[in-house]
C-alpha cells in the first residue's frame, strides 16, 4: 500500500487568457501527472503565476511533464522545478522542546538541582508518581530495525527516520503523545527484544515500524508478553485497522452484511495475515486467503483463516476481497463477481482499478490511495495511554476500526486523515474498549 | 556537590506596615531557611500578600520555619504552603514536538507517504545526507541507569527521569539540542554498552548521566572507543569542566598561577577523578589527590597523578584544594595553608565554609552553591554538533571550562548558569577547539 510517487512544485506563467490553467493542467494529466494544490503567487495585469504541485512515479515521467509544459508556448513559461518534499524535511521534522522556559534561579532549582531531587525521591517511595510528574505516562518509542521501510525495502534505520518523525509529528499533532524515534543497528530479533526491554523504561508504549516479515511476528509477540506497556507493529494492525474501517465503510455503501459474508484476502504478508485476524476479531466467520509463499498460508490458518490456492478461487468464493500484493492488475476483470465488494489497496497502481471493478459488476470498489495508517495510531495509542492500558487487544482495534467508519461520510471509504475529530473518536472508543473488556 | 534541599512556597500576609517583612525574612534566617525568590501577589490598603520561596534541609526545619512565622503575631498570617517543586513537574517538563504543523492533504504528503519516501532513497544512497533531512544530527541521547541519581544513590532509572527531563529541556532552552532520555533497566556494563550502541543510529551524541562508580569508567571508556559520535559522562567531565573554570576564576582572584601550583583534590570518586584529569588536560603540573578507596588512588595514578595517604598531607601540600566528597566539615581550619586558594563544592554543605577558609588564612575560598553543571553540558555539546566532531576530548573541555572562566565576573566563581551568552561561548570555543585538534 506504498506510493513511490515523486512530488514536484512547478512555477508556472501564463499570460492571463481564460482557459490557460485548463491547458497546462491538461497537458500534465495527459502525462500521467497527478495535480496536487495550486497555489496563485502572483496575479499581474498580463500574466498570473502559479506553484502547481505535481506528483508522477519517476524521473522520467517528471521530464516528460516539464518537456509537455515548455511546449504549450503561447506565452506559458515554466520558470522553475522545485522540491518542496526536500525542503519540507530540512533539519527534521521534530524536536524535543522544554514545556515552560525556565527564567530565573528560582526556576532553575524548581526543575532542576535541587528542587528536583524532591521529585525523585517521591517517585523512588511511590512508583506509580512517575505518571504524575514525568512525561513517560506520554512517551511512545517507534522502533525501527529499518528492514521494511515502506515499500522500499531493507534501506537501513537511519534512511527510515523521516518515516519515524513523521509518525513523531503526526503523534504529536494528532494525540498529543511524545514520539520518540529509535533506530536500531540491530535485526536480530533476539535483540531486538532485549534491546527494546533495556529502554523500555522511559516509555509508556512501543511502536513498531516497518520491520520485515517474518520476524516481526517474534519481535511484537514476544515484546507483548513480556512487556507491561501497550505494544503494536503498526504495519500490520494499524494498517489492519484502517482496512476494517474501509471494508465497514464499504459494505454500508454496497449494502452487504460484512460479519456474514465471506471475506477474503489476497497477499499475506505481516498487513494481508493482520487483516485476516481483525476479520475474524470484527466477527467475520469466514475468513480466506490466498499467497504464494506457504509459509504465509499455514500462519494465516493458525490464526484460524482458510487458505485458498489461487486467485481466482478467492475471487469465485468470496464477497468481499482485499488486496494487498503490491502487483498492479493482478486481478483481471474477468474475475469479478457480479455484487462483489473490492479494496484494491496497492499504492500507486492498485490490483484492479475501481472503474474496471465496477464495469465487471463489482457493487463497491476503491483503491488505497485513500486509505491511510494516519487514520489509526495516534487514536489507538491516546485511547490505551487514557486508558492506562497494559495493552492493546484486539477489541480495542476493532473499537478504533468501528470508530473511523462512523465518522466516515457515506459513499467514502474513510475519512479525511487531518480532521482532529476523528482521532478524538478513535481515541475514545478505543478507551472505552479498554475500560470495559474483561479482564 | 548535591543539595537536598527542600523548596517550599510560603504564601504570608503581612499588615501595610514598614518592616514587616524584614520580620517574616529575619525569622526564616534565623532558623536556616534560604529565601529565594518574593513575589508580591496583591496589595491592599491594609495588607500585602507575598510568595515567598524558601529552601531548607528537611520537613523538620520546615516545621520550625512555619511555626516561627505563625508566632510573629501582629496581623502577619501565613495562609498557604505549597511544593511548587510539585506542581512545576506535573506532566512532565518536555515533549516531543513537530516542528511545523501539517495543515492540509498537500503537507501531509510532502511529510508523510508518498512524499517522504524520496527522502528516504536520498538517504539511502546518500547516508551523509541525513545530518540535513532528519533531526538525528541535533538529537542527543541521555542515558541512565538510575545507579547515582544526584547525590541519593541507586534509586533506579524511573525516579530519575526528572533528572534527565530537566537536562532535556536545559538542552533545548540553552543550545537548542532536541535530548532524548533513555532510562535503562539494566546496570550491567555490557548491555548497557550493547544497548547505547543498537539505538545509536538515531542520535549524533551521547550524554551519560547519573551511572555509579566504577562502572561508569568502562561504559564511558568503551562506548567512546566503538561509537563515532560524541560520548560524555557529564558527572565526570561536566563536573570538572564547571570546577576548572571555578578553579581559574578563584586563582585569578587570588592573584595565583593555576599551571605552576599544586592542586589537590579531596574525594576520587568519578567526578574527583575527572577533576584530576581536567587540571592536569589544562596544563597544571603536579596534581595530588586523596581518597579513602585505594582503588580509587590507584586509578588516579594511572592517570598520572600523585596519591597521597591523607587530607592533612594534601592540605599541607598544595597551593589549590578542591573538596568533594559530601562530608560537612571535613577540612577542619587548622589544616589551612596561609595564600592557599579552597573549593569546597559539596552540597548542601560544604567541606569548610567559605568564612571559615578565609579566616584560617586562605587567599580565596568559595563553596558549591553556584557551580552547576549546567554552565557545562548544553555548550559542550552544542560546540561538538557543529563542528561535526566525532568525539569530545580534553582540549575541547579545556577550552569550555576556559570559555567559562572568561565569562566570570572579577570575585564570582561562575557565571550565572541561565546567561545564554555563557553557552554561546562555551559552544564557540567547543566548536574551535574541535576544528582546530591536530587531527
Amino acid at each position: 500500500m506504498i506510493a513511490k510517487h515523486m512530488i514536484r512544485t512547478l512555477m508556472i506563467e501564463t499570460p492571463s487568457v481564460p482557459g490557460n490553467l485548463g491547458r497546462v493542467a491538461t497537458a500534465i494529466g495527459l502525462l500521467g501527472g497527478d495535480i496536487g494544490e495550486v497555489e496563485t503567487v502572483k496575479v499581474g495585469p498580463n500574466y498570473t503565476m502559479r506553484n502547481i504541485t505535481v506528483q508522477v512515479e519517476n524521473e522520467e515521467q517528471l521530464q516528460e511533464v516539464i518537456a509537455a509544459v515548455q511546449a504549450l508556448g503561447e506565452g506559458i513559461r515554466l520558470h522553475t522545478v522545485s522540491d518542496e518534499v526536500l525542503s519540507a524535511h530540512e533539519g527534521g521534522k521534530i524536536q524535543m522542546k522544554s514545556k515552560m522556559p525556565i527564567r530565573s534561579l528560582a526556576e532553575l532549582g524548581r526543575v532542576y538541582t535541587p528542587g528536583v531531587a524532591d521529585v525523585c525521591r517521591l517517585i523512588e517511595k511511590e512508583p506509580e508518581k512517575a505518571s504524575i510528574y514525568t512525561t513517560i505516562s506520554n512517551s511512545v518509542a517507534i522502533v525501527t530495525d529499518g528492514t521494511a521501510i515502506l515499500g522500499l525495502g531493507n534501506i537501513g534505520s537511519v534512511a527510515g527516520m523521516p518515516v519515524m518523525e513523521g509518525k513523531a509529528a503526526l503523534f504529536d499533532q494528532l494525540a498529543g503523545i511524545s514520539g520518540i524515534p529509535i533506530l536500531l543497528d540491530t535485526s536480530d530479533p533476539e535483540e531486538i527484544i532485549k534491546t527494546v526491554k533495556h529502554i523500555s523504561p522511559g516509555f509508556n508504549g512501543i511502536l513498531l515500524e516497518d520491520i520485515g516479515s517474518p520476524h516481526c511476528f517474534e519481535i511484537e509477540d514476544r515484546l507483548k508478553e513480556e512487556l507491561n506497556i501497550p505494544v503494536m507493529h503498526d504495519d500490520q494492525h494499524g494498517t489492519a485497522v484502517v482496512t476494517l474501517a474501509a471494508a465497514i465503510s464499504a459494505c454500508r455503501s454496497a449494502g452487504v452484511d460484512l460479519k456474514e459474508a465471506k471475506v477474503g484476502q489476497i497477499g499475506l504478508g505481516a498487513a494481508g495475515v493482520a487483516i485476516c485476524r481483525m476479520f475474524m476479531a470484527y466477527g467475520v466467520k469466514a475468513v480466506y486467503g490466498t499467497d504464494k509463499s506457504e509459509a504465509a498460508m499455514d500462519r494465516l490458518e493458525q490464526y484460524g483463516g482458510q487458505a485458498v490456492s489461487s486467485i481466482e478461487e478467492l475471487m469465485e468464493v468470496c464477497d468481499i476481497v482485499v488486496a494487498t500484493t503490491g502487483v498492479p492488475g493482478l486481478i483481471k476483470p474477468a474475475f469479478v463477481r457480479s455484487g462483489q465488494v473490492i479494496l484494491a489497496l496497492s499504492n500507486p497502481k492498485p490490483e484492479i482499478e475501481p472503474e474496471a471493478a465496477l464495469q465487471a459488476g463489482a457493487a463497491y470498489a476503491a483503491d488505497g490511495r485513500s486509505v491511510n495508517n494516519v487514520l489509526g495510531f495516534p487514536g489507538i495509542f491516546r485511547g490505551a495511554l487514557n486508558a492506562k492500558s497494559k495493552e492493546i487487544n484486539h477489541d480495542m482495534l476493532v473499537a478504533a476500526a468501528e470508530a473511523i467508519a462512523a465518522c466516515t461520510k457515506q459513499g467514502d471509504v474513510v475519512p479525511q486523515p487531518l480532521d482532529s475529530k476523528v482521532h478524538h473518536e478513535v481515541a475514545a472508543a478505543v478507551e472505552h474498549a479498554a475500560l470495559t473488556a474483561v479482564k
